[in-house]
């Protein structure tokens, strides 16, 4: 097999050298204990954690090993999500060990793969006969998709093309089985990602096969008469999930975003993750199908998700029920579900919708939802997880009321649908992806992240080299380093949260403002080795208001200081943290945190706190009570990724101003 | 049969008149309203409303109808209930029709009576072999409970005790099958019901045996090895619920307050209505058997119920999950259950409460249950029912948000499962016994509702005329009228709210604080005709603070007056109700309303609303935005309980304080 990619927005991973302090020690996580620690559970040698049953479920598909096919429908991504991230981590540091137990993986995945390429070991164990009969709730494109996004990662990583091929073949008896012909599937997945992998597929190998499979995937979903409701009925009434009743993954369309073709969708729905996966597969078609209609439909729901109903943490996803979005403006902060899943196809959401145009809308969230809810998602020693991100956190309460049934107050080692630990991996193993987005004329700095890059303009290297103290001070240095003088534009996202943002090239200050579109100051000229860019982006302690329709923050603030969100912890501040309040005009002083929290920088101010003494002898309600008393309270803020990290507590994002 | 009564403490319905407005209207209501309306909805002929079949499926047990059961397995319940409240208005003012159409049902329901004397249609016509196999779950002792209720009600008002016969030979067959023998069963009910009703059945009958069958129930209840396991396996582990999982009603023993024996409960826990109804009968019999182990259970559940888990409306149950409790000072206001049923339950259980000790704190929280609560469960017309009842409804929110699943923001005619109706309608038709608590020494006076009532003291009558402008005016006069000079206490509950309430007798003032105990004003002396308490509440408008644990209130403030809570109706003060803000030291004014308002007192004062002017073309968050603006708004409060009667719209009990 031979290919010929499509040029890439994307730099390699292997041209981006991350090299700040507080990434590398995430880089330094995932590779020496959460990809290891994965491995580990993927074959169930994690004591005390639900089993995974994974790689056993390739073994058993392979004819290697006999039982049963444990876990969830979709088991068989976990292994996926692991290799992609093996193959980040290879792609910048060589690892013969790893490479060898991934090449073995490969192998067992090519072993279960079927002679006309099928390849899903949920459907050749336990129903072989029903392949492709329940796309609606069944997760077979959505294995399938992952599996062809490791393939891609593995093969830019090292060059061997084993998985690459085997994606291929299966990507190709994908396009056999569904599309228009009489013989064909008019179907689409119930869980879309397939789409933003085949169109990766596309990049990858050139293959314009892949990029008319997503289309047609794309353009197929909520025709009516509805594909759902015609297989549902050809399979005699089947159902895989019945949570809410009976096929109620069939008959709820929304949740999959099938309500409506996806031309006429116009506000964020129902299950986070699908649509947020989804929209970023529309997104990278729209730009290189030159599509304007898909484009816009992107852009109009991204406004709604993050203008409606995204949380201040970069997080969505406002209830339990079908882990989904609610409605405009219904924000709770205790009861959220706010997957970290949810959270990091965001991420890719915001990543292509960058590509498609650099504004610094798409940039301002992809770095909320990164410095806050994702990193959230995994505990400091890389081992323990959150699944469920919510603002506000009352221990005590949660597990009696069911309200918070889906509410862990600490993180856990492993789940039984273990969707976030490997995404977490994956997303953190390709961070590069991220930082910069390499154009034909120039390059995006979309995120302050310490690194060299070498990107391509024009067939020319333009190599950068990024320093600064970010997330935690306000410089940025760039030094430029070309071959030649080099024309480009050098475009730097001036973050959201920054009031006065002011940078000088060579020493000069630039008019910042004059030079500035859709939120990133474009540097075009003949750029030459030695040209210094010194950013300064004043970090005071920012305090966040909701909109105004926002009832569940109405009269509350969060604090924010550059692009980490903060939150009060009841370790610092004792318990009854709704009875600390903010003054309005309180000063914050800056601290050196230690211990878990060295190298980070905490903030402290003096509050108030509503008296309760004795309060569990008080009544519970009083009649006219003497004006409230406060008492003064020094409120000690951490970031809100680094919460839960000392046992169980009480949390809160949004304190109420005093 | 012949019946020898035990004095009751309640006075008889005959003896009490009430003749205030406020009161005569409810009565009308019920009488001209409720009760027929319930009559066609039991023969389901209200048009639009989910179908009962409640009359029905006593004709198909009599054999006099063909067709299946339907409907809950408590069915029969609505029509007990029916009949109960039938018989309380009967007591007050004949009326020959309906008491034909009563005596018609009550034939009915005798033909419906097995040779033993089961009765219960559901068991009758579907399960004839499985009677008493499932107590945990099937409502059959809660069914002959309600059916005991209206037979001592119907005897009490008509004197005709056909009904009363059939639910003695009813129960006499309940203590056949349950007991300590051999033979046996040694069950009780999953839903509490009958324990109360066997009390009353003893008072009405003088007969030993009621109050021993009510002793063994309630002293069986969570013992070891548990009831509920022994019947399921004896069953081959069949379930009637699976709501939250196969036979969640049988392992979830807590839901039934069964997990442990009463004697060792020490919190309010499980399904309100189930804990209210239970301990309304534990201290009816408490009191009646001199158990003092018992009332101390009583007391010690009643402090944690009312000073930990009720909201100020006089609601319990703070969670849709199970219609429970949750935990101590777990109080949201969106998401509560607050059960129409489980208020009056409250009632019941504080009347009972009230007659083991003239405590008011009894009497307080009786009261503020019925003004607000109990009232608001029905409609101003009569015809509209809340079975949930938030103290805070955004109704744009509540069809996208599974964590509103159960909340109405209008009432609805009928429903499916229809307790709350019918048990309205009874509590109102029998206010006359939580008016007065008649005692051999003398009268408590618990509730200040306009009435004449006779009372026996020591065998001598004593009536009082009650009157006054309550609930909206601060005015209550007594006057006595007595044959002959009578030695008696009259005890008068001094109400929770009033912070200086002033009493003159025949024109001296008293000094109140040095007369009373336990909140009640305490006045032994000899009465004679013409005696005249005048008693002066004083009705401020009051702001109410929630205990400082109590996190959903933190910075928030009540607002009532006299004993009625009031809220904010977006019809009153537009949308966006979070936005609108208490200053501290607002004044307020009374308004008298007009339309569906007429004769009440409404309140406003000058409050602020924070800008949200094109808050849809606002971004979603703000960083440092200038300090907040806010306009001057007039605030409009209406009573609680009159909330919803304009359409669908925003409400909240609890306002920000500015």
């Amino acid at each position: 097999m031979s290919f010929s990619p499509v040029d890439s927005l994307e730099v390699p991973l292997h041209k981006v050298n991350i090299s700040d302090a507080f990434w590398l020690e995430y880089q330094r996580l995932v590779k020496d204990v959460v990809v290891p620690y994965q491995w580990k559970a993927l074959n169930d040698e994690v004591a005390d954690a639900e089993p995974s049953h994974a790689i056993e479920n390739f073994r058993i598909a392979a004819g290697q090993s006999d039982g049963e096919f444990y876990g969830m429908v979709f088991q068989d991504s976990d292994v996926a999500k692991w290799l992609e991230a093996v193959g980040y981590l290879l792609a910048k540091t060589p690892d013969p060990e790893l490479e060898e137990t991934a090449d073995r993986v490969i192998e067992l995945v090519g072993a279960v793969q079927q002679p006309d390429g099928y390849l899903n070991t949920y459907f050749t164990v336990k129903e072989p006969q029903q392949r492709w009969t329940n796309l609606a709730e069944c997760h077979e494109l959505y294995c399938a998709g992952h599996l062809i996004e490791a393939g891609v990662a593995y093969a830019q990583a090292t060059g061997k093309t084993r998985l690459l091929e085997i994606v291929c073949k299966l990507a190709d008896h994908i396009g056999d089985v569904f599309g228009p012909g009489e013989k064909q599937l008019h179907g689409y997945p119930g869980h879309p990602e397939i789409e933003l992998a085949l169109m990766r597929l596309y990049e990858e190998t050139g293959e314009t096969r892949y990029l008319e499979l997503t289309r047609y995937f794309v353009e197929q979903r909520g025709v009516q008469p509805h594909f759902y409701d015609i297989e549902y009925e050809k399979r005699g009434r089947t159902s895989h999930w019945n949570t809410y009743g009976p096929a109620w993954m069939v008959k709820d369309k929304a949740y999959s975003q099938a309500h409506l073709p996806v031309a006429l969708q116009t506000t964020a729905i129902g299950h986070a993750v699908r649509f947020v996966y989804l929209y970023a597969g529309v997104a990278h078609l729209a730009r290189l199908s030159q599509d304007q209609e898909k484009r816009e439909v992107c852009q109009r729901l991204w406004e709604n998700m993050t203008q409606r109903q995204m949380y201040i943490t970069g997080s969505i996803g406002s209830q339990s029920s079908g882990e989904a979005f609610s409605s405009d403006y219904d924000l709770p902060n205790d009861t959220a579900y706010t997957e970290t899943c949810a959270s990091i196809g965001l991420m890719m959401f915001a990543n292509r919708m960058l590509q498609l145009d650099a504004d610094s809308r798409y940039g301002d969230v992809m770095e909320r939802a990164l410095y806050n809810t994702v990193l959230a998602g995994m505990a400091l020693d890389g081992k323990h997880f959150f699944y469920v991100n919510p603002l506000e956190v009352h221990p005590k309460s949660i597990p009696f009321n069911h309200i918070y049934d889906h509410v862990k107050p600490v993180r856990q080692r492993w789940f039984g649908c273990a969707c976030c630990p490997p995404n977490i991996a994956r997303l953190l193993a390709s961070l590069g992806h991220y930082i910069y987005t390499q154009r034909p004329d120039g390059v995006d700095i979309n995120l302050y992240i310490g690194s060299d890059v070498e990107a391509m303009i024009g067939g020319k290297p333009l190599r950068l080299k990024q320093s600064g103290g970010y997330p935690w001070a306000e410089n940025v240095l760039i030094e430029v380093d070309t071959g030649e003088p080099l024309d480009a534009t050098l475009a730097l996202r001036l973050p959201d949260w920054c009031a006065s943002p002011q940078v000088t090239l060579n020493g000069k200050p630039l008019d910042v403002a004059a030079r500035t579109s859709r939120g990133y100051l474009r540097l075009t000229q003949e750029w030459q080795k030695g040209d210094r860019i010194e950013m300064t982006l004043p970090m005071p302690v920012t305090r966040v208001k909701g909109n105004a329709l926002l009832r569940h923050v109405a009269g509350k603030v969060a604090v924010q200081r550059g692009p980490l969100i903060y939150c009060l912890e009841q370790a610092d501040n004792g318990s009854e943290l709704h009875n600390i309040c903010l003054p309005q005009h309180a000063q914050f002083r800056l601290i050196a945190g230690s211990g878990i929290f060295a190298g980070k920088t905490l903030l402290q101010t003096q509050g108030k706190r509503r008296t309760s003494n004795h309060a569990e002898q008080q009544p519970l309600y009083r009649f006219n009570p003497a004006t409230e008393e406060a008492v003064p309270q020094t409120m000690t803020f951490v970031p809100y990724f680094t919460w839960a990290n000392r046992g169980e507590g009480e949390m809160r994002v949004w304190v109420d101003e005093a």
